[in-house]
């Protein structure tokens, strides 16, 4: 090497390392045409651009980053020179700076990277609003690193792009502070999360990503096996069962954040591959995992966003659904459901008399919206995703009279006992909904959560965590005709409700649970049938036969014949979890490179055809 | 629900929780046929098996494990009860314990889960190998949670099942504690990883599993689309490119330990899906990289093995070849080649004038080696997988004279000169290999390793860490006849090596580097390219047309043209590093569910058929 200078100097990169900084040569050499790849030990900053404060003032520095903003005032040029950690100033003018620096600071492109060295100066003007806002530098030095074509979008919190380019040029809209912030949130949460769990004894542990298919479930993302031909892996919906036999192997306590995988067309908040808080524990009852997962989610709430949550409540999946129509209730504010059957039906009023169910909520101060309001609603309940015929509402008038849709069919003492039994007063306005009941608990649901934002009763800051308990183990799938699992295969039914499950086996409870909050189901679990002859009998209800489940889960059943403990587990949604603690309702913006809604990177252009040779080593075929 | 009995009692499963025991309700029913299933607030322990000390005597305590032995000797039983945590001892006998527990202990088998109630009481001989040793539980109750099969093979640290065997049951493999405690130390190595990268100021971001499949390097595992017929996704081989394009996004740290895929034939010690420490850099050069994350190395084994290390030392990879014939030395002991063409050569003996190299190592003290010892190092040499003709030796002896297998064509004098050069004093043995470079420098490692075990030179707690520096840009592929990228093609070449990319591809030197511990390769990594016009130029000397480089690496590309900064990184193999910490060759017990050499899971038996349904929604059909 043909080294024109040798210079002491110091480490540059350590740069938040204490007593690290260490004398190397600095070597530099005359630009060249591959100046970009020069091997020299050279030094790219000394301080982030977050960094220098008063007390720097008279330092020569060094700064690396990219040019947010160049102001030109003739004789001064300002530039904004911006990195992860913050944003500096730097100031050139005339007469005090050398005419080369002057001329490359007014060439400056946006989003130009570049290298400054100069001297740390106080500033005439501060600046309060950023922790830079002090000093600025007057560089010595300007060095462009690497130039930018004019990005399809601004590179600011608030910016002109639109979903699609900001997609397709994502590596740019990561640039954005307010994107990147969501992700460090997200690295935050999940160090929390492992500290927390490590701190409990649990023991991370990686499950394999090839596993095999299994049909129950949601459809599986597959992987052609070349040096098994014919034969594919599949990629995991969840570890569910790896983790169960890590039970099985005295693992005692199990978590992992995952990713998890599921082939379904894709609604508005849903990715192909998404990531798990994967958590299992042997020895347990659902009281034990209610007390150690509620307390994950206290530490989260604490050092993540430092709220003290208290006590996180309680409520079955039957007063869930008989008081808020959903097994997600939005607990943060009150406006239960009142059933109205008994004091609405027998009146003359065809629509409730042949309705299954007669329910309604009660909107506190609400009695003075105007018919353009109450037709509003009335539009909300009957939307096809909403799906309820009309709607009915008594207005509690502040004379203590009572005017409602239905007048003609109740007299003011029949809306009188309405509005006891829904313990209101003057100036509540009460919405009521009939129907078959699972339809008419789903619609007022709706316009529970609907009236809830209207009424501001839904801060994004106010959080309402709530165990809903003692889910059914089966539903009746329409579709297909049969009982799915609820939760999945390995949920173990109530005791006390075994003798149901084949008169009424939609009336069996499971010891399953999910961790609700604001609305938002964040987690999920049950505690585990650990028998074989237990899960045998579950399968068979599941419509299994006894070779299938055989073959699919045998390795399962095998297991518990070798001492399988009692164990149980839950996993938390993590894209959502982090949305829900960054304020947001789109998990989207919480992954660094998401999807769109037909599964494609746009960005990377995928999926894409692959070559014939490719397809050939395969042993497939494309139809 | 009926229920018999209620009691108070104190929470069972917070167990390493200080202050959060908290009252609950224990409710407990009668057994029946469903007992394990039995939904009540139950309490399955008080304390792990590994916790009870002489302070807890005369507790009641109700502990939950596996049996791992029954001693029965007339009149009194002993039940040895192991969890995660321990071992602790139950003793039974006869006029002290009813008679049902009695006989309940005595029909216990092995690996039997168990809850036990009892009193903890002081041993008469107590056991110092086990920190439960001072103590015994009298148990009250004895329950069988769950019972167990005779095991396949013996829940022993040494135990009597093969491979085979074991990973068809590995979830009873896991359950030895030499297993589980690779795992835990697996565990524990993660957590550290990411304490210290994050004190660094790195981001952790979880990067895609679903990608772009590019003919580059190894076969990629593909998944079919269903949304997207005939197109389909790639498993990362490792997330190169979205760690670069973090770096286009101004994180500037990032880091993450994630899981990589190739479909490639395994070897022995290799597996389809692994596991990588994932980092990069912006704004560094090699230096920078080297501080870094020899910070990291260093703070694992001070942590994880209480080890310290020194400066870990850098060698060029011509050093490397030139000294061990290996990019990836094991320098725990020294043992170094020399060069012996001019000492050597021109002497008449043909074997040596011909080779295009002449190389000895010096095995210290070996003189006194018999000639079955001989002879059985160049059987050594000779394997096919060595691959040298024949071996010269040269005995020092102690009277200093000479004694070689080649005296007919060489003097004492000459063999003086041979062992002056090779530094050998009375008593060494050198051992002389020749042919063309590449070949022999080979054989002379392999030797050399053999050498270093039989001396015990490779103590497997001694570490030697390494920096391999400076990699060669290209290597020729005899199959494909062109060159391929050494590391990848977003490696930065030399600036001082780019006059010969035309003219001597294969000379110029990359900014490319491993890190080398005990002869393994635990990292590698490169300061990227960050030019657009680089970056084509290196596609075009990997063969690329400019279509194929822009359909696959586009968007790389293009992202280098909106202010890419200067960026480098490494990336770890984790198993490979784990089984180093942990004292063994082998990576596949620091992974929790290995994939045999066929790349199939005995336990789940997959990769396995799917249904024809599958196969039509994915649009392929098997050949």
């Amino acid at each position: 090497m043909n080294l024109p200078e040798i210079h002491k100097f110091k480490s540059s990169q350590n740069i938040k390392r204490e007593n690290k900084a260490k004398i190397i040569y600095l070597l530099s050499t005359k630009s060249n045409k591959f100046a970009l790849l020069k091997n020299i030990v050279d030094m790219h900053r000394t301080h982030t651009c977050g960094e220098l404060r008063i007390v720097d003032v008279d330092k020569e520095v060094t700064l690396s980053g990219w040019v947010q903003k160049v102001r030109n005032k003739g004789g001064m040029v300002w530039v904004d020179l911006r990195d992860r950690y913050g944003i500096t100033q730097l100031i050139v003018e005339e007469g005090s700076t050398a005419t080369e620096i002057i001329d490359a600071a007014k060439n400056l492109g946006r989003e130009f990277v570049i290298k400054a060295t100069g001297i740390v100066a106080e500033r005439y003007a501060k600046n309060d609003k950023i922790p830079t806002g002090d000093i600025e530098i007057k560089p010595s030095r300007i060095e462009i690193l690497n130039s930018s074509k004019t990005p399809p979008f601004t590179i600011e919190d608030e910016t002109d792009g639109g979903e699609d380019i900001r997609m397709k040029y994502r590596y740019l809209d990561l640039r954005r502070n307010v994107i990147r912030e969501k992700l460090q949130l997200r690295h935050s949460m999940m160090q929390h999360v492992r500290s927390f769990l490590s701190n409990e004894d649990f023991i991370e542990v990686e499950t394999p990503v090839l596993i095999k298919s299994t049909p129950e479930g949601a459809r599986d993302f597959v992987v052609p096996s070349r040096m098994n031909a014919g034969e594919f892996y599949a990629l995991p919906q969840s570890p569910q069962t790896f983790k169960q036999l890590l039970m099985v192997s005295g693992f005692d306590r199990y978590f992992q954040i995952v990713k998890c995988f599921r082939d379904e067309d894709l609604r508005a908040d849903r990715q192909p591959e998404f990531t798990q808080i994967d958590c299992e524990m042997s020895f347990v009852e659902t009281e034990d995992i209610y007390n150690n997962f509620e307390g994950l989610v206290k530490y989260l709430f604490k050092n993540v966003k430092g709220i003290t949550l208290n006590e996180v409540p309680r409520m079955t999946y039957a007063n869930a659904m008989k008081y808020y129509g959903s097994d997600k209730p939005d607990t943060r504010f009150d406006m239960k459901f009142t059933e109205l059957n008994s004091v609405a039906q027998n009146k003359g009023f065809n629509v409730f008399d042949s309705a299954e169910l007669v329910v309604g909520i009660n909107a506190k101060g609400c009695a003075e919206y105007t018919r353009k309001q109450l037709d509003g609603l009335t539009d909300f309940v009957r939307r096809p995703q909403v799906g309820a015929k009309g709607l009915v509402y008594v207005k509690c008038n502040s004379d203590g009279t009572f005017k409602s849709s239905v007048d003609k069919f109740y007299s003011q003492e029949d809306l009188k006992e309405w509005a006891d039994k829904m313990e209101a007063v003057a100036g509540d306005l009460l919405l009521v909904l009939s129907g078959d009941t699972a339809h008419t608990q789903n619609a007022l649901n709706e316009l529970r959560l609907h009236m809830g934002a209207a009424l501001g009763l839904r801060d994004k800051n106010n959080f309402a965590p709530l165990w809903v308990t003692d889910f059914p183990l089966l539903e009746w799938d329409e579709d297909t005709q049969r009982f799915h699992a609820m939760h999945h295969p390995f949920t173990s039914p109530k005791a006390e409700d075994m003798h149901k499950l084949d008169s009424k086996p939609g009336e069996v409870r499971a010891n399953a649970y999910d961790l609700v909050i604001n609305g938002v189901e964040i987690g999920g679990g049950s505690i585990r049938i650990h028998d074989r002859e237990m899960q045998k009998l579950m399968f068979k209800h599941l419509g299994f036969t006894e070779k299938e489940a055989q073959d699919q889960f045998g390795f399962l059943m095998d297991a518990f014949e070798y001492g399988a403990p009692p164990h149980g587990g839950i996993a938390f949604g993590f894209d959502r979890l982090c949305a829900l603690f960054g304020g947001s309702d789109s998990i989207r913006d919480y992954i660094a490179f998401p999807k769109n809604n037909s599964g494609r990177d746009v960005m990377i252009d995928s999926p894409s055809p692959i070559s014939a040779e490719q397809l050939k080593e395969l042993a497939i075929n494309i139809n």
